[in-house]
């Protein structure tokens, strides 16, 4: 049995190292590894699955809006990247520049896309002329690449996969009903098919995307206390459609600028699913994103009528997503993969298990046992299934608020970021001096400035003076 | 009535000019926008949509296979490209290559992907070691750059759509068996949902892929008498394994080198779609793969009562891919789009037809008028989708054989190959030196040896030495 254990042996606990337990769970689940290429990771079969799922989940969300899928060059020239100001500073020094092409050396440099709104609204400049032309509702799924100095598998990566939707729209109004919309779609789909509450709010100017007139955002809580940015949706009024040049003529004839979004969710959000739910076993994944639900695991596997009876289970199971594990390794082995894995729910089913007609259900989360007889269990394994959904939403959410706090002076404000690692709720004057001084003194940066404001205090936590709006305040990824 | 004409009259007809209509079709059915980066294509979502039927049905097929879906990194260092000899002669002068990251340049240049065996072989290394890991099944969809001097909307372009897998076996056997298996699971899709019939067959050791021990093919041809290669599958032996260390031990606990394959299918395949199956109108879509299946077009649309039918008659055939087109156009307008577009049934409806209690369908392909009930629309609309299906693949048959031919010496050879585009069949020696003069003197090219080998004659229809095996031959894309 020594050998069973190797594989939980194999990872660091959460408590002694939480950086290094993340690292050893994306390793030993099997859901990414490392390349030859510097900063580039490879998404495995367990990894990429995930992936699968919540592309699926996502995609039939945005086209219930009537959002459009395209598909746009890798490549972008210089001068094209260069056509919005804030957006070229944002984003020039750490692209990655193709400078050959074959043999020859190319007459004008094209960077790696880091983000598509120059090549979107180069489109958009051709195709929209008249009012009857808009909106249009376009998304891309894509890898872009960013040349970051260091990385962290899914956190940081300088390839990464994503989506990334780009709106162009008649009136200001209608392009920030989209931004809000967009950002409640990755909001509901986080927290009902993840299970990860999230906090929504607009990101201060310091924080906003390049180019940008606003940047909304979902922000999360990892098991840690630090932040982690989730999904963003931004705002471009009419700058990008100003630089260039898309306009149209309205019901009066007359030309007008058009209005844009943008707004993306990456593989990212993979490495939140590990920090919320995760423990010390390994992965723990939401039922409804998870690629396995159930692994049936028989028990003797070569007594007669187990494997059996086993594939049986399988196939009258076959509403869920549902595998068997009849390889040649022990038990014990398998229910610790299974437990690496993340698999929601494990089914044992031996000898004795066939003679009482029934099998043993282990929750993944709470290691719960749960003896269902087998006429029952079509229905069972669902109710399960369900309600593990619910209770890991539950126990984030708790997670989360018990470690979200509140601070009127700087004092507090810097003994709470430092002592007990997690959200700090302060208000805040507006100023970028305040910002930039947190951040300095505390570590600190400000999450987002959430919809549902709550008056803490009258002033700022950091300068005194007025404060304009309560602002969460976190360490982040 | 003059306006509603404009549509049809943009584009060049076939006969007059087949790659000016191939190019008209494609922009004004707004399957793809010209980008402004050179060669690269902007896939709209009347285009982009096909790949994505496209993508369900085939990645459903491989994973009835047992194959599992990774993601690979997009850069490839130049000394792992370097590592298969035959590999990199054969794609290093047509690839893309990063020189900078950022402000700073790189140590080592990396080659934006054409293809990825050589990732596959690295991670390969690391991740098989005992006849226990085997086999794996990976593929990937992405998309890939190659550095082409001339391009064409789908037929080449420098960046493309594509899947690529790429599994590792025991045996050499199991290896040959995963390449045939592949190579039928193309076939098979092209002829049941894409309505082309394939010729199967093996490549010649001058086209088949760089580093492969065998490449197969699937050729289709085009309505100009041109062939399309369709799709490809590489079985590498161990030469890859070699190159880059992939061993394993086997169940004697001796070391082994274990076998490789490839197989991919890209965006390419539209362009088959299209110049298989359009015509002066427009594009033609099988049913199977057109994204919208039904166009309802109500006829005196402001009349009391037609556009609530039609929203009716939309619900009712909510098992297919339909859409109403209510938008302020003439019905001759929307007509000539819907056929432009290629959506295989339209389906008229007036105040006559209430009347009536019956909707008039006209077929996509044949332009037929089919006067139907509506108490059997839903039947009847499934039954005609499906006769479409099976008499357009039919008809494709039909094309493809009376512009087959064959022959039994080179003036006979050359004569068909010039007057009348199509395949000709042809016995060959074996001999590069034949299919070089071949394609000299005629211009055509060797497509495949086919599995379905005829006796046509006992010598080579180039050298007359005795011959070795029959070859399709014809001008390609």
């Amino acid at each position: 049995m020594a050998k069973d254990k190797k594989l939980v042996e194999a990872i660091t606990s959460m408590e002694e190292d939480f950086a290094q337990w993340y690292t050893d769970v994306v390793k030993k689940a099997e859901l990414i590894d490392y390349s030859s290429v510097r900063g580039c990771m490879i998404l495995r079969p367990n990894g990429y699955a995930i992936w699968e799922n919540i592309q699926k989940e996502l995609d039939r969300r945005f086209k219930e809006t009537g959002v459009e899928n395209v598909y746009m060059p890798m490549f972008i020239p210089e001068s094209l990247l260069q056509k919005e100001k804030d957006h070229v500073e944002g984003f020039a020094p750490e692209v990655a520049w193709v400078t050959h092409g074959g043999l020859e050396p190319l007459q004008e440099r094209l960077c790696v896309r880091p983000t598509s709104e120059t090549l979107f609204c180069d489109l958009y400049s051709n195709i929209v002329q008249s009012y009857r032309d808009l909106p249009k509702l376009y998304n891309q799924w894509c890898s872009v690449v960013r040349w970051e100095k260091t990385t962290r598998p899914f956190l940081r990566s300088m390839e990464f996969l994503w989506q990334e939707g780009h709106t162009v729209h008649a009136t200001a109004d209608e392009a920030e009903e989209r931004t809000i919309q967009m950002l409640n779609v990755y909001a509901d789909f986080c927290e009902q098919v993840l299970a990860i509450p999230m906090i929504k709010g607009r990101k201060t100017d310091k924080e906003k995307f390049a180019g940008a007139h606003s940047t909304y955002t979902i922000e999360a809580l990892m098991h840690d206390g630090k932040a982690l940015q989730s999904g963003t949706s931004h705002n471009f009024g009419d700058g990008f459609a100003q630089a260039f040049g898309i306009q149209y003529t309205d019901k009066e004839n007359k030309l007008q600028y058009a209005h844009q979004t943008s707004w993306g969710m990456s593989t990212r959000i993979i490495g939140a699913v590990i920090m919320v739910h995760g423990d010390d076993s390994g992965l723990v994944l939401p039922p409804r994103i998870a690629p396995t639900q159930v692994m049936i695991i028989p028990i003797a596997q070569h007594k007669e009528g187990v494997l059996e009876k086993a594939a049986e289970l399988s196939s009258k199971l076959g509403a869920y997503r549902v595998k068997v594990d009849d390889s040649d390794k022990s038990p014990g082995w398998k229910f610790s993969e299974q437990e690496m894995r993340g698999i929601p729910l494990r089914i044992e089913i031996g000898p004795k298990d066939i003679e009482a007609n029934q099998a043993v259900i282990v929750r993944r989360d709470t290691r719960e046992k749960i003896i269902v007889s087998l006429d029952e269990i079509q229905v069972r394994v669902g109710e399960i299934l369900e309600t593990m959904q619910l209770e890991m939403l539950e126990r984030a959410r708790k997670h989360r608020d018990e470690h979200t706090s509140a601070a009127t002076n700087f004092t507090a404000f810097a003994d709470k970021i430092t002592s007990e690692p997690g959200f700090v709720k302060a208000m805040w004057c507006g100023d970028r001096a305040c910002e930039d001084e947190i951040k300095e003194k505390t570590g600190a940066t400000s999450r987002c400035m959430p919809f549902e404001q709550e008056h803490i205090a009258d002033t700022c936590v950091c300068c005194g003076k007025p404060a304009k709006s309560m602002v969460y305040w976190g360490k982040a990824y």
